[in-house]
């Protein structure tokens, strides 16, 4: 059998007009803005008038510890929502949409793959419905209201050594991570060091992510913190005057984009902060109008469950109102034996010892999500060097614990490949639910709340902060500002800060190196260890081995 | 009577669906690619489609030597569609798009006015459908593969002290205009200066502006020169192996973008190059297809006839195997008055003295338009305070060189107003035209070409280079490029180089300071002092008072 790339198969694929993917859940061609034939934005007097409609069940899909390769989260969700569908369940995906830049670096892309893709895959990868691109530009008009307000008398005594706000661009350029900016003299402002990062590390990300409507938006850009003044207070977006003109740039940006699966099952793409700096979940709004055009809205949260799904928990779904009914726990047989140390570069010879050794990860996951109250079904996505041995004994284990546990295979199948998962999830919607609740409550001081995630979620047994971090936290109590979730920026490769301990390490001490506010989004960072803003190219980037011939036609994205 | 703003006028336009445009022009829905229900870009089957069909006649519409507040040229052109129209021809117009970055920065936007605007005239100012972003977006491609290259080990030897490319952003920010990038070390590359333009000042804007095609643009991209190696020789972005990745960026904004007029006349609005630093003119390819879709296309270039006129007959056409049939030269009896040094301050006054006087830089455009063999009507932008007086001395003075001439009042009266005009341009439409010429031969000296635009055109003397400018003109012609066409960045505010100089100065010489290559556009620029390529924010940016509310209606935009 010949196996296709993914661009091979989205190319192949007979794409629905999307008016008539939308008329499946209920909207008409008046609620849509469109975007070819294929993709369309859902204006707000749509998603107002379905706001009627009882919501449906949803849906969080996320993972173990991944393996660099990741474990199929995105492919799960949409082969899951296609299954769905194929057994009479209108079902809903609403997912992350691709940061541009990273498609010209390494290979790679967001948009699922093989038959539970979505589509048309090239634009959802590149400028899609230009969401990116208007982060991009309100980001930039906060930069140069800064430096220009600087520039003309500075009345609001900005502290030039002391700014926050970074400049932003959809491209992995590291060149631009560290600049000196206005050189030149006089007409050319205040030289100072400045940072460029990647348009998705943005707060307007998060921003766009967490808002409720386009109000809750421009309220949010006018809290955004950036700079500290000479008195050491801070100094918002809103001191600037450019609120209103930010939320103008984003007022198409905010509405949900609507676009299929391989199979026509509907699936909103909207917004894609990063998963450490930020809550890493699609935007509110669209989950939240996937719950009114479907039965079922199935969402993914960024990385392992330790930090998606934490975030989902303790941010999303207070800021959203948002309430899971079942959690869908993504492994693969082969992440499972990394966790038990197996050799790394022999993952797909069978190794039952190694496996049983690794579900230390998946049951301390499912720990995590039980902690929270979410019933929690186990999805192995499948691959081909899976021995049913090794599918045997991942079931039995299952079984023991009373989990529901499914295999599919959707990368191959599609949806057919992932109705066992179906069953399952349905199963779980069944019975009821009480309601999820997070972790701590909002009053918790931060060193306090910090500890709650590390003893509770990472399994470690203490968490130290820096002397530049306890400064910061103190600083941020300070303010007044302590009562907001915390987001941790964390290795996703293990459940502790160092991403050589694999399985679920124990006893270990967390190190939080930096703490940092954002006033826009809602939450404080807390980070251990470095976190890279700014990608940068590869010796050969994927750039250089794509072309577009007369017709169209693109080659070498994928 | 209150006198509303452009856009109060604006957003009370009522819209036509954009398909209901297109029918009128011969294209069908399945020929747009929609960008919501008023815009939309046109497909390159379509685009195949239409050329069976004959060409329609082209107007250029160009102007005297401008004031600040620009002549109207705009406004004319759409209220010179809308009257023929009105009158039974059918007519389409094919402008630039606007620059979103200056939005927020001067009060300012450039899709007409009044009742003679493109619409809708928010989107078009704003992000449009996402072409300056797709420039941006590949132009900034281009500089992460340049500095990536030489991080990786540099195998071209690219000499970092002779970077040609710069960075683009659209914004208004001059803490960008110079800067040092590839600080922090090892990790982060090879530091050097750097510099970022506006994004219309990119030469990829200037090659989508002149390709025919996309198999043409990509040619083009691949020849654009990126830096000097260190034995001096010139890199393309074709070595750097990224021109095909580039145009997949490029492969939508190349589309041309059809929307409406206030009395839903066809516009193609696509490409918004400068006009000094290159060639001011709206795409090659939307302009040929506008010949496909009226009996008349109406276009406009930039500034003054001096540039946008001289450079549409000595770039474009050839470029474009273009061909205008009749010119529209705006002129305003303020800007005429101006030029007959009337005070400043009070050109609404009736002054038929420094009328009269100011006509010599009307009969110097007319001459030039005539060099070319483009047959000319005078067009007068009228104002409330031009007396009758003084329209009727600009009457009788075109009367007695048999000129045609007529008065618009477009911005009041949208097509009405420009019925006078629209009647002229046909009476000139009916005369047998000969082929117009380029002012110059290929393969005439760099120096020569620019001597001949300075005394047919200018009315100048000579012209000087500087010592800088001597040694580029003879690097370029000894690298084979001599041959390219010229494109003058000179001030638009008077014939010669001095924008102090009104009038129809003569006896002058023009000071070339800097000559440079564009190998991807296909031109060479001659400057006669500094351009600027990224301007900054005044004091009080337009952004401080622009506002959205919850039902997305835009205040103070302009």
């Amino acid at each position: 059998m010949t196996v296709r790339s993914d661009i091979e198969i989205a190319q192949q694929a007979q794409l629905t007009p999307i008016t008539e993917v939308a008329a499946k859940v209920g909207l008409t061609a008046d609620d849509l803005e469109l975007y070819g034939k294929y993709k369309a934005k859902i204006s707000f007097a749509a998603i107002r008038r379905l706001q009627k409609k009882a919501d449906g069940k949803l849906v969080l899909v996320t993972a173990i510890t991944p393996t660099p390769a990741g474990e199929g989260k995105t492919l799960t969700s949409i082969g899951l929502a296609q299954a769905m569908n194929k057994l009479g369940t209108s079902a809903v995906v609403a997912l992350r949409e691709p940061s541009m830049g990273p498609v010209f670096g390494m290979k790679g892309g967001a948009a699922g793959g093989g038959y539970a893709q979505v589509l048309p895959m090239e634009d959802i990868n590149l400028h899609f419905t230009g969401d990116m691109h208007a982060i991009t530009a309100a980001h930039n008009l906060l930069a140069a209201a800064l430096d220009n307000h600087v520039h003309q008398g500075n009345a609001l005594r900005i502290d030039v050594r002391r700014i926050l706000w970074k400049r932003v661009v959809d491209m992995n350029d590291r060149a631009l991570r560290n600049i000196v900016v206005a050189m030149g003299g006089k007409v050319c402002g205040f030289p100072r060091e400045d940072h460029f990062m990647i348009t998705v590390a943005s707060e307007i990300m998060a921003i766009l992510c967490l808002a409720t409507d386009l109000m809750d938006l421009k309220k949010r850009m006018a809290a955004i913190s950036v700079a500290y003044d000479l008195d050491g207070k801070l100094v918002t977006a809103g001191q600037l005057g450019v609120a209103g003109a930010m939320a103008i740039l984003l007022k198409d940006a905010i509405k949900p984009n609507l676009v299929q699966t391989s199979e026509h099952t509907p699936a909103l793409i909207h917004g894609g902060p990063f998963a450490n700096i930020a809550h890493g979940c699609n935007s509110i709004i669209a989950t939240k109008l996937a719950l009114k055009m479907g039965d079922v809205a199935i969402t993914e949260a960024g990385f392992g469950a330790d930090l998606g799904a934490e975030k989902f928990m303790d941010i999303v779904c207070p800021y959203g109102n948002l309430q899971p009914h079942a959690a869908v726990l993504v492994a693969t047989v082969r992440a499972l034996k990394l966790h038990g140390h197996a050799d790394p570069h022999d993952l797909a010879s069978e190794n039952t010892a190694a496996l049983q050794a690794g579900l230390d990860n998946l049951a301390k996951h499912l720990d995590n999500l039980q902690q929270f109250g979410v019933p929690a079904v186990v999805g192995i996505n499948r691959f081909t060097s899976d021995t049913e041995r090794e599918i045997q004994l991942l079931r039995t284990w299952c079984a023991e614990r009373d989990i529901p546990v499914a295999i599919n295979t959707c990368w191959r199948d599609g949806g057919d490949g992932g109705k066992e998962l179906a069953q399952a999830v349905l199963q779980v919607l069944k019975q009821e639910t009480r309601p999820v609740h997070p972790l701590y409550e909002a009053q918790t001081g931060i060193a306090e709340k910090v500890k709650t995630v590390v003893q509770r979620i990472y399994g470690g047994e203490d968490v130290v902060f820096t002397n530049k971090a306890k400064k910061q936290l103190q600083e941020i109590e300070d303010f007044g500002w302590g009562h907001l979730p915390i987001c941790m920026a964390k290795t996703q490769y293990s459940l502790s800060d160092d991403p050589q301990r694999l399985g679920a390490p124990t006893g270990f001490t967390v190190t939080i190196d930096d703490v940092s506010l954002c006033t826009g989004a809602g939450f404080i960072v807390c980070r251990t260890g470095n976190v890279m803003v700014m990608p940068g190219l590869p010796k050969v980037p994927a750039a250089t081995r794509m072309d577009i011939d007369e017709n169209g036609k693109i080659t070498g994205l994928f």
